[in-house]
């Protein structure tokens, strides 16, 4: 037996981050991994410039009143003149600040009249909606770091600082297969003891959420050798094998003898619920990992386990979701020797007028069998070894991402 | 001047679900929503059966020491015969429940003996380690409700259904283009005064993150004629058209105008921080979203306006984050007259042997042209208008998802 921590760090110190990097445009880089570091050559904003639309002054020559001159216009694009004494500039939002000018004057507080404009005297302060030069990046900070997941804001960022493109890691392929006689395919007819595959499409699911690439061998025959042959094509066209099911203490299936007789196995029996049984290994050069044939414990190691050892060796330095620790709204009163995984949903329970408060609200049947559980949840939350929970403790919640 | 609630609730009062829907097949529908319900045909399991490897057996004729003789083995995909009085039946895990067995003992508690098999005292309880039929899934019950966004585990259930196929809405395409003398794309020479197009890159982010499909118009002569005929080839195409920048009061941008005359548009103020202005109407008779030209505005207004209206045109059901209620690890000690969407990072503080509490963290630049703080950010808090916050007060958090 591992118990779960031992588990994971075991099977993350074997995932080596792929050597296959891509230069690719950013408008198509949506959720890659970034390859290096970007470093800003220039500072954003470029130079001082307006937050507003209004006057560009000095602020020490600002008198309540006053008749300023409009010496110049500067709209957003356009450098203007130096700002002349005892004259104003008009400016445009996002427009580069005159030499001299310190200040910017909203519209709404200038009165426009013969010769010029007025202002009010509530209005006058030194560096007032001015935006700094490199206030949001300055020249020479790293932006952005290798191992980083690329958002729709990353894309904003590197572009505001003139880069096209960025050198990711190329999308892993994952290869997978289906065995065992009791299983049919959605669209095939229903027959007498035999139940439809869901693990197929669940890991299908997971792999293109991932943005990873999925190499389906499809149904293999149930014997030794076609398991061998599918693993072996499996090897040799995939970074990663998964597959489901088969590798139980004392399941009938082929892949255990297959995976050994072509590499290597470990089966592990992890000290968590649901989800014990997993199994990692090699088959030839490429690494293989098992997950449990029941459809919870796939869905709950493949996001414990094969989620984070598939984002290390897509290069993401981040792999391991943080926890939010919330108030149970439940009471758990059997303690139990293995970490528990349950299915949750949170729910925001208003009381007069305090602030709501979120609770972790459990689903009302957490069989291993019930795949409706994952459905219903937004997320898993831990019930730790040897413990009860009382309501109103907090307790870790992890978001179905 | 709208309040945020009055801009949201307008905004998707106008928004009319897309009535373009297609059958796909279940491993492509990740992220697609559902256009119909989804009612299950099938009981799952469709069969009493065996959550573990052991034997099936009468628990009221169990006696401790006793020998069984062996009358049959099951394995999954199979259909046992009614189990004899007296006897056990061989079973396996996921195989079907033989007539007349009603428990099953795991084998780890069974001994082989000459002429069958003997079982130790623990184990003999009533329904124990059977799933039960229908458990997971009752026939006629509906699994998924139309409007529901696919993800990875819905996939699983589906098929674990036998449902090879569903109805799900076609993918919106938005429609957006460029102006502005002031903007260089990346890749472009620097060039004084003028900045990098960052938003472009946002917002096809933001649209491929929604599967919706984009058709980017690029870079239009800042012409009202050019805006007016870009807008018109965008509303031919588009089911949505979104453009940032251009809409402020004041502004000189050719935009407004351009759909006034092709349409209509409402201007509003909305009491938040950022993203004050914000554009909503029809260029011919397609929706037309015109979000601030300020990055960080642009983010927000995208996350908090134009995905809950795309999502709804999209069909999906919930389309309206729920917040989180957390700890304010900060004090907030200026009331403002608008609500603000301040930028937000979680952080476990841990003390001694409690659990850790999770609290939100502030960006220290909170400026609304440092887009990096939406980089550096896990998601948005909200600062009610007219409040100030305690350090430890609960505040509404939502995951930059």
């Amino acid at each position: 037996m591992k118990t779960f921590d031992e588990a994971l760090a075991y099977l993350l110190s074997k995932a080596v981050v792929t050597s296959y990097t891509e230069e690719i445009e950013i408008n198509t880089a949506l959720g890659h991994i970034l390859a290096c570091d970007i470093v800003s050559e220039l500072n954003v904003p470029p130079h001082h410039n307006s937050m507003m639309d209004g006057y560009a002054v000095r602020a020490d020559e600002m008198v309540e009143g006053k008749v300023f001159t409009i010496s110049q216009s500067i709209t957003a694009g356009t450098i203007g003149k130096p700002l002349q004494r005892g004259t104003v500039a008009r400016i445009f939002t996002g427009a580069p600040m005159p030499m001299g000018a310190d200040s910017v004057i909203m519209q709404e507080e200038a009165t426009d009249v013969k010769g010029g404009v007025k202002f009010s005297a509530s209005s006058f302060r030194l560096k007032q909606n001015v935006r700094h030069i490199g206030e949001d990046i300055a020249k020479g900070n790293t932006i952005l770091s290798k191992g980083h997941a690329l958002r729709p804001q990353d894309l904003g960022l590197i572009a505001s600082i003139g880069v096209k493109k960025v050198t990711v890691y190329q999308p892993l392929t994952i290869a997978t297969f289906t065995t065992g006689d009791e299983l049919l395919e959605p669209g095939e007819q229903v027959e007498a003891g035999k139940i439809y595959n869901s693990n197929r499409y669940l890991l299908a699911g997971f792999i293109s959420q991932l943005g990873l690439k999925l190499i389906d061998l499809g149904r293999i025959p149930d014997t030794l050798d076609a398991t061998k042959s599918a693993l072996t094509q499996a090897a040799t066209v995939a970074d990663v094998i998964i597959t489901t099911g088969g590798v139980s203490v004392g399941d009938e299936d082929h892949i255990k003898p297959a995976v050994e007789a072509l590499g290597h196995l470990d089966l592990w029996k992890v000290k968590m619920k649901p989800g014990k049984p997993l199994a990692y290994g090699r088959v030839l050069d490429t690494p293989f990992i098992g997950l449990p044939g029941n459809p919870v414990s796939a869905f709950t190691t493949f996001c414990l386990f094969a989620r984070p050892y598939l984002l290390t060796m897509q290069g993401q330095a981040e792999v391991v979701p943080k926890p939010i620790w919330l108030k149970a709204g439940f009471d758990w009163k059997k303690p139990g020797v293995r970490r528990e995984f349950v299915r949750v949903r949170l729910e925001n329970q208003i009381q007069g007028n305090a602030s709501p408060t979120t609770e972790v609200v459990l689903y009302s049947n957490q069989g291993s069998g019930v795949l409706t559980s994952t459905v219903w949840a937004d997320g898993l939350a831990v019930i730790p070894e040897n413990s009860i929970i009382k309501k109103g403790e907090l307790i870790a919640y992890y978001s179905g991402r």
